[in-house]
């Protein structure tokens, strides 16, 4: 079981690169702009949280994440042509390391301890949704995820999912999987039937 | 007077979350992403603080800072047309935010132990100028302190205040109240008199 | 010899920071803005490492950081019709910077302990190159080392010749020079002789 959540977050890694890499390459960025700004929407909002919770960032003791948003990079220049064909493909990718990626940061804040449920869940929504942050920050955009798309939302009920599936007393694996999955499904159904918030209205509208 | 210090701490919070909610309304941002730049608006200065003290960021431990960001987003999405009316009201709250927030960035670094004097100050600065710094790089502006406004000089004196009335042995209420009443009229002379920094000229002017 | 590292650290700070404010300058940024983007141009790279690793931020431990900074400010200020006749004693002492604040990092990052040295080769980039991304977000523009020069990889090759002088067994000194030089010959090539890395394609292009 443990092989299986790492490969997820492998895969979770790479798609989260590609989608950094992309928009990168629309800006005309070289490779190595690319390779940083694919790497910080992958590790990035892992990075905060573990910062937030005093612990070393996790991509500093495992190789991995560097050398996959390496891959990404690679798989990026050879089959540019070919991407746009592959977007479900992404997309789906993506919201699977972005349900992983919550589950992750909030079993990581249990685990440092001494803080509440709301801050795990806090916590959840930082690792899936920071990373796209700074991608956004990177290549100077308003970042898209304060604009569209229901996605650090989903991690929010992701969070909920998860807290309420613990209190019920259900064991780990369940909690695990009903939370990813609520992530997932809040994701593909937003996106599905293009439901999105409400946009805040100016003072003159 | 704690309860004092906590109130006008809250009050700080709200002016701060509003100001950054507001910009984010004229860039069309939704609901989430305009909840977020409030927040990180009110909190993005302390936290940097705490992460570079070493202790964990001050709002994982109490709730009510984003509870408190939460009641400004409602209250922009309630009285948006009215705002307008209320803006010489949120210049004054968002100074005494200013006010409270340099103070508490001073004491926490003092109590933090093994800093210097100036390390206090430039925390100080830091806790209360910081968070706008945030804002306007998520809403994809040119920081506003750095073209605009006494905001953070007005933290370093209040900083140089309170060092001065420490070092002259004043009570521990004095050196606070003196310390944020310099922050606060010094903010609030440079806006009526419209005095500002010079800008610095480029190499072809 | 350990005067001759501080005079080469504080003159690569000068040089960090004389190129954060002339940018600040084309941006009509007041003084004191123009002081910060040059403060955090010298520190913030410094500033992500000390935070990684778990240890007070550099320059909350030596004034000098923010002094330095501070001449940098009054130079531009006094000198600013004359500065483009110093582009390439600029580019030398920014190079000279860029080379020490990367071995530096590399070796805080091994001092630090219990990280693998592609951790430390990391850190030395972060510690060269970071500030200047902090800069350009600051300016809001694109970070030009995302898009132009050889300079995050000319860290990147000082510290595997730091690692490879290591592993032969060199002198701490000879390994310091050699990685230190490594950094500014590819620096200096790659400027002479216009040399870039290729950028990354779009998917229409």
């Amino acid at each position: 079981m443990i092989d299986l959540v790492e490969i997820i977050e492998y895969v979770g890694t790479f798609a989260f690169a590609i989608s950094g890499i992309r928009l990168a390459a629309k800006k005309d960025f070289d490779l190595f702009g690319a390779y940083v700004v694919g790497l910080v929407t992958a590790i990035g909002g892992g990075t905060i949280r573990d910062l937030c919770l005093g612990v070393p960032p996790f991509w500093m003791e495992d190789a991995r994440y560097l050398i996959c948003s390496g891959f990404a990079l690679v798989f990026v220049v050879l089959f540019r042509k070919y991407l746009i064909h592959l977007n479900i493909t992404f997309f789906l990718f993506d919201t699977i390391g972005l349900a992983l990626f919550t589950v992750v940061g909030i079993e990581k804040t249990m685990a440092a301890g001494g803080y509440d449920y709301w801050v795990a869940i806090v916590m959840g929504g930082i690792t899936g949704a920071a990373g796209g942050v700074f991608r956004d920050i990177f290549i100077n955009e308003i970042p898209l995820i304060f604009r569209k798309e229901i996605y650090a939302i989903a991690c929010l009920i992701g969070g909920l999912v998860y807290i309420a599936c613990l209190d019920l007393g259900m064991g780990r694996m369940a909690v695990q999987l009903l939370s990813a999955l609520s992530v997932a499904l809040t994701r593909l159904v937003a996106v599905r039937y293009k439901i999105g918030l409400p946009h805040i209205k100016g003072e003159q509208d």
